[in-house]
Protein backbone atom coordinates (compact mmCIF):
# COMPACT_ATOMS: atom_id res chain seq x y z
CA UNK A 1 0.00 0.00 0.00
CA UNK A 2 3.25 2.23 -0.29
CA UNK A 3 1.55 4.64 -2.94
CA UNK A 4 -1.47 4.98 -0.80
CA UNK A 5 0.61 6.58 2.44
CA UNK A 6 -0.19 10.14 1.37
CA UNK A 7 -3.35 10.20 0.41
CA UNK A 8 -3.90 8.07 3.49
CA UNK A 9 -1.98 10.52 5.76
CA UNK A 10 -3.96 13.52 4.62
CA UNK A 11 -6.91 11.85 4.98
CA UNK A 12 -6.46 10.38 8.53
CA UNK A 13 -4.90 13.26 9.98
CA UNK A 14 -8.62 15.38 8.72
CA UNK A 15 -9.82 13.18 11.72
CA UNK A 16 -7.26 13.70 14.06
CA UNK A 17 -8.75 14.28 17.61
CA UNK A 18 -9.33 17.54 19.47
CA UNK A 19 -11.51 16.80 22.28
CA UNK A 20 -14.39 19.77 21.60
CA UNK A 21 -14.21 18.37 17.85
CA UNK A 22 -13.37 14.90 18.02
CA UNK A 23 -13.68 14.92 13.80
CA UNK A 24 -12.05 18.08 12.21
CA UNK A 25 -8.06 18.74 13.20
CA UNK A 26 -8.71 22.59 12.70
CA UNK A 27 -11.92 24.91 12.43
CA UNK A 28 -11.57 25.69 9.18
CA UNK A 29 -11.84 22.08 8.84
CA UNK A 30 -15.60 22.45 10.34
CA UNK A 31 -16.52 25.28 8.58
CA UNK A 32 -15.54 23.98 5.22
CA UNK A 33 -16.85 20.62 5.85
CA UNK A 34 -20.55 22.15 7.16
CA UNK A 35 -20.98 24.70 4.29
CA UNK A 36 -20.30 21.39 2.42
CA UNK A 37 -23.07 19.64 3.71
CA UNK A 38 -25.51 22.23 3.31
CA UNK A 39 -24.60 22.86 0.02
CA UNK A 40 -25.53 18.86 -1.21
CA UNK A 41 -28.58 19.26 1.21
CA UNK A 42 -29.66 22.52 -0.70
CA UNK A 43 -29.15 20.96 -4.20
CA UNK A 44 -31.41 17.71 -3.48
CA UNK A 45 -34.33 20.19 -1.69
CA UNK A 46 -33.79 22.31 -4.10
CA UNK A 47 -34.57 19.01 -6.53
CA UNK A 48 -37.14 18.23 -5.02
CA UNK A 49 -38.90 21.97 -4.31
CA UNK A 50 -38.30 22.64 -8.42
CA UNK A 51 -41.19 19.28 -8.85
CA UNK A 52 -43.42 20.75 -5.81
CA UNK A 53 -43.10 24.17 -7.24
CA UNK A 54 -44.15 22.16 -10.70
CA UNK A 55 -40.76 23.72 -12.16
CA UNK A 56 -39.99 21.09 -13.96
CA UNK A 57 -41.87 18.04 -14.43
CA UNK A 58 -42.15 15.45 -11.50
CA UNK A 59 -40.70 12.53 -11.67
CA UNK A 60 -40.76 10.54 -8.56
CA UNK A 61 -38.13 8.29 -8.51
CA UNK A 62 -35.77 11.68 -8.56
CA UNK A 63 -38.06 13.05 -5.94
CA UNK A 64 -37.42 10.43 -3.39
CA UNK A 65 -33.87 9.52 -4.76
CA UNK A 66 -33.33 13.59 -3.89
CA UNK A 67 -35.33 13.30 -0.80
CA UNK A 68 -33.38 10.91 0.80
CA UNK A 69 -30.08 12.47 0.38
CA UNK A 70 -31.65 15.67 1.79
CA UNK A 71 -32.73 13.68 4.80
CA UNK A 72 -28.99 12.15 5.00
CA UNK A 73 -27.19 15.17 4.25
CA UNK A 74 -29.51 17.53 7.32
CA UNK A 75 -28.20 15.17 9.86
CA UNK A 76 -24.12 16.26 9.12
CA UNK A 77 -23.63 19.99 9.80
CA UNK A 78 -24.16 20.14 13.38
CA UNK A 79 -21.48 18.68 14.75
CA UNK A 80 -19.42 21.17 12.91
CA UNK A 81 -20.42 24.34 14.62
CA UNK A 82 -18.00 23.67 17.43
CA UNK A 83 -15.48 26.04 19.48
CA UNK A 84 -13.70 28.01 17.00
CA UNK A 85 -15.70 27.77 14.19
CA UNK A 86 -17.34 31.20 14.35
CA UNK A 87 -14.55 33.08 12.61
CA UNK A 88 -13.37 32.52 9.08
CA UNK A 89 -14.78 31.75 5.81
CA UNK A 90 -18.83 31.42 7.16
CA UNK A 91 -21.86 33.27 7.18
CA UNK A 92 -22.88 31.76 10.44
CA UNK A 93 -24.40 34.17 12.66
CA UNK A 94 -22.99 34.65 16.93
CA UNK A 95 -25.87 33.67 18.15
CA UNK A 96 -25.27 29.82 17.25
CA UNK A 97 -23.38 30.13 19.86
CA UNK A 98 -24.93 32.16 22.29
CA UNK A 99 -27.91 30.82 22.03
CA UNK A 100 -27.46 26.97 21.45
CA UNK A 101 -30.56 25.86 22.83
CA UNK A 102 -32.41 27.99 20.35
CA UNK A 103 -29.66 26.90 17.32
CA UNK A 104 -30.19 23.06 18.20
CA UNK A 105 -34.01 23.42 18.50
CA UNK A 106 -34.20 25.16 14.73
CA UNK A 107 -31.50 22.36 13.66
CA UNK A 108 -34.16 19.68 15.30
CA UNK A 109 -36.95 21.16 13.49
CA UNK A 110 -35.49 21.19 10.19
CA UNK A 111 -34.27 17.54 10.60
CA UNK A 112 -37.67 16.35 11.43
CA UNK A 113 -39.33 18.35 8.50
CA UNK A 114 -36.69 16.99 6.11
CA UNK A 115 -37.14 13.73 7.51
CA UNK A 116 -41.21 13.87 6.67
CA UNK A 117 -40.27 15.27 3.28
CA UNK A 118 -38.30 12.21 2.55
CA UNK A 119 -41.38 9.80 3.90
CA UNK A 120 -43.75 11.81 1.98
CA UNK A 121 -41.27 11.27 -1.56
CA UNK A 122 -41.50 8.27 -0.91
CA UNK A 123 -44.91 7.55 -1.17
CA UNK A 124 -44.74 8.88 -4.79
CA UNK A 125 -47.80 11.29 -3.71
CA UNK A 126 -46.95 14.80 -5.21
CA UNK A 127 -49.60 16.75 -3.35
CA UNK A 128 -47.88 15.23 -0.39
CA UNK A 129 -44.52 16.18 -1.39
CA UNK A 130 -45.68 19.60 -1.29
CA UNK A 131 -47.19 20.38 1.48
CA UNK A 132 -44.03 18.61 3.51
CA UNK A 133 -41.93 20.69 1.40
CA UNK A 134 -43.54 23.65 2.27
CA UNK A 135 -42.73 22.95 5.70
CA UNK A 136 -39.48 22.05 5.39
CA UNK A 137 -39.02 25.20 3.44
CA UNK A 138 -40.22 27.42 6.12
CA UNK A 139 -37.82 25.47 9.03
CA UNK A 140 -35.00 26.28 6.41
CA UNK A 141 -35.69 29.53 6.41
CA UNK A 142 -36.53 30.21 10.05
CA UNK A 143 -33.02 28.46 10.81
CA UNK A 144 -31.28 31.49 7.90
CA UNK A 145 -33.14 34.43 9.24
CA UNK A 146 -31.89 34.15 12.87
CA UNK A 147 -28.76 32.24 12.48
CA UNK A 148 -27.38 33.24 9.05
CA UNK A 149 -26.17 36.38 7.73
CA UNK A 150 -27.82 37.63 4.65
CA UNK B 1 -46.55 29.58 2.60
CA UNK B 2 -46.10 33.67 1.44
CA UNK B 3 -42.57 33.58 4.18
CA UNK B 4 -41.29 30.76 2.33
CA UNK B 5 -41.49 32.10 -1.41
CA UNK B 6 -38.23 33.57 -1.54
CA UNK B 7 -36.14 30.48 -0.10
CA UNK B 8 -38.44 28.10 -2.47
CA UNK B 9 -38.23 30.25 -5.61
CA UNK B 10 -33.70 30.29 -4.85
CA UNK B 11 -33.58 26.34 -4.30
CA UNK B 12 -36.03 25.86 -7.37
CA UNK B 13 -34.02 28.13 -9.57
CA UNK B 14 -30.76 26.05 -8.92
CA UNK B 15 -32.97 23.39 -10.15
CA UNK B 16 -33.85 24.80 -13.40
CA UNK B 17 -33.30 22.62 -16.40
CA UNK B 18 -30.72 23.18 -19.04
CA UNK B 19 -30.55 20.52 -21.38
CA UNK B 20 -26.88 19.27 -20.71
CA UNK B 21 -27.28 19.87 -17.03
CA UNK B 22 -30.49 18.87 -15.65
CA UNK B 23 -29.34 19.65 -12.18
CA UNK B 24 -27.48 23.08 -11.93
CA UNK B 25 -28.72 26.33 -13.42
CA UNK B 26 -24.87 27.39 -13.86
CA UNK B 27 -21.97 25.66 -14.92
CA UNK B 28 -20.54 27.11 -11.43
CA UNK B 29 -23.31 25.82 -9.20
CA UNK B 30 -22.75 21.75 -10.51
CA UNK B 31 -18.51 23.32 -9.74
CA UNK B 32 -19.75 23.97 -6.37
CA UNK B 33 -21.77 21.04 -5.48
CA UNK B 34 -19.27 18.35 -6.79
CA UNK B 35 -16.68 19.89 -4.65
CA UNK B 36 -19.06 19.82 -1.88
CA UNK B 37 -19.64 16.48 -2.47
CA UNK B 38 -15.94 15.46 -2.48
CA UNK B 39 -15.09 17.42 0.91
CA UNK B 40 -17.86 15.17 2.56
CA UNK B 41 -16.89 12.48 1.01
CA UNK B 42 -13.10 12.90 2.04
CA UNK B 43 -13.87 13.61 5.02
CA UNK B 44 -16.17 10.33 6.10
CA UNK B 45 -13.66 8.61 4.34
CA UNK B 46 -11.19 10.45 6.69
CA UNK B 47 -12.89 8.94 9.84
CA UNK B 48 -12.91 5.25 8.68
CA UNK B 49 -9.27 5.84 7.73
CA UNK B 50 -8.49 7.09 10.55
CA UNK B 51 -9.34 3.94 12.72
CA UNK B 52 -8.02 1.91 10.13
CA UNK B 53 -4.63 3.42 10.25
CA UNK B 54 -4.80 2.96 14.27
CA UNK B 55 -5.13 6.61 14.64
CA UNK B 56 -8.20 6.78 16.67
CA UNK B 57 -9.73 4.10 18.54
CA UNK B 58 -11.81 1.89 16.29
CA UNK B 59 -15.42 2.44 17.12
CA UNK B 60 -17.26 -0.20 14.95
CA UNK B 61 -20.47 2.28 15.22
CA UNK B 62 -19.31 5.66 13.68
CA UNK B 63 -17.09 3.33 11.18
CA UNK B 64 -20.09 1.89 10.28
CA UNK B 65 -21.69 5.40 10.08
CA UNK B 66 -18.92 7.34 8.24
CA UNK B 67 -18.99 4.54 5.45
CA UNK B 68 -22.36 4.56 4.29
CA UNK B 69 -22.48 7.95 3.87
CA UNK B 70 -19.05 7.85 2.28
CA UNK B 71 -20.92 5.25 -0.66
CA UNK B 72 -24.11 7.38 -0.66
CA UNK B 73 -21.75 10.83 -1.08
CA UNK B 74 -19.76 8.26 -4.05
CA UNK B 75 -22.19 8.36 -6.33
CA UNK B 76 -22.98 12.17 -6.44
CA UNK B 77 -20.22 14.07 -7.93
CA UNK B 78 -20.16 12.28 -11.63
CA UNK B 79 -23.49 14.25 -13.09
CA UNK B 80 -21.89 17.91 -12.23
CA UNK B 81 -18.99 17.06 -14.59
CA UNK B 82 -20.61 18.38 -17.69
CA UNK B 83 -20.24 20.37 -20.38
CA UNK B 84 -19.40 24.15 -19.22
CA UNK B 85 -17.63 23.12 -15.62
CA UNK B 86 -14.10 22.78 -17.11
CA UNK B 87 -13.14 26.42 -16.07
CA UNK B 88 -13.77 28.47 -12.84
CA UNK B 89 -12.92 27.41 -8.98
CA UNK B 90 -11.67 23.96 -9.81
CA UNK B 91 -9.38 21.56 -9.94
CA UNK B 92 -10.47 19.10 -12.45
CA UNK B 93 -7.89 18.57 -15.33
CA UNK B 94 -8.84 18.75 -18.79
CA UNK B 95 -8.60 15.24 -19.32
CA UNK B 96 -11.90 14.40 -17.27
CA UNK B 97 -13.25 15.98 -20.33
CA UNK B 98 -11.08 14.75 -23.10
CA UNK B 99 -10.33 11.63 -21.79
CA UNK B 100 -14.19 10.70 -20.85
CA UNK B 101 -14.34 7.17 -21.27
CA UNK B 102 -11.28 6.38 -18.49
CA UNK B 103 -12.57 9.25 -16.15
CA UNK B 104 -15.93 7.08 -16.07
CA UNK B 105 -13.60 4.42 -15.40
CA UNK B 106 -11.98 5.69 -13.08
CA UNK B 107 -14.87 7.20 -10.93
CA UNK B 108 -16.65 3.32 -11.15
CA UNK B 109 -13.54 2.08 -10.03
CA UNK B 110 -14.21 4.60 -7.00
CA UNK B 111 -17.67 3.83 -6.47
CA UNK B 112 -17.06 0.08 -6.09
CA UNK B 113 -14.25 0.21 -3.54
CA UNK B 114 -16.18 2.58 -1.65
CA UNK B 115 -19.41 0.26 -1.18
CA UNK B 116 -16.75 -2.70 -0.70
CA UNK B 117 -15.40 -0.63 1.79
CA UNK B 118 -18.90 0.33 3.46
CA UNK B 119 -19.84 -3.55 3.14
CA UNK B 120 -16.97 -4.20 5.42
CA UNK B 121 -17.87 -1.81 8.12
CA UNK B 122 -21.11 -3.43 8.51
CA UNK B 123 -18.81 -6.41 9.48
CA UNK B 124 -17.47 -4.50 12.52
CA UNK B 125 -14.28 -6.26 11.56
CA UNK B 126 -11.27 -4.19 11.63
CA UNK B 127 -8.88 -6.22 9.65
CA UNK B 128 -11.96 -6.28 6.66
CA UNK B 129 -12.01 -2.29 6.93
CA UNK B 130 -8.51 -2.16 7.06
CA UNK B 131 -8.44 -3.88 3.71
CA UNK B 132 -10.94 -2.18 1.91
CA UNK B 133 -9.98 1.13 2.97
CA UNK B 134 -6.57 0.41 1.14
CA UNK B 135 -7.70 -0.65 -2.02
CA UNK B 136 -10.35 2.42 -1.82
CA UNK B 137 -7.24 5.13 -0.82
CA UNK B 138 -5.69 3.55 -4.29
CA UNK B 139 -8.87 4.26 -5.93
CA UNK B 140 -8.98 7.53 -4.99
CA UNK B 141 -5.26 8.52 -5.48
CA UNK B 142 -5.06 6.87 -9.00
CA UNK B 143 -8.24 9.08 -9.81
CA UNK B 144 -6.67 12.49 -8.43
CA UNK B 145 -3.00 11.87 -9.90
CA UNK B 146 -5.39 11.30 -13.43
CA UNK B 147 -7.99 14.02 -13.07
CA UNK B 148 -6.59 16.67 -10.51
CA UNK B 149 -4.38 19.44 -10.24
CA UNK B 150 -1.97 19.58 -7.55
Amino acid sequence: MKTVAPLVLALAASALAAPAMAQFQKPEDAVKYRKASFTVLAAHFGRVGAMANGRVPFDAKVAAESAAIAETMSKLPWEAFGPGTDKGDTRAQPAVWTEQAKFKAAGEKMMGEVAKLNAAAKTGNLDQIKAAFGAAGASCKACHDDFRKN
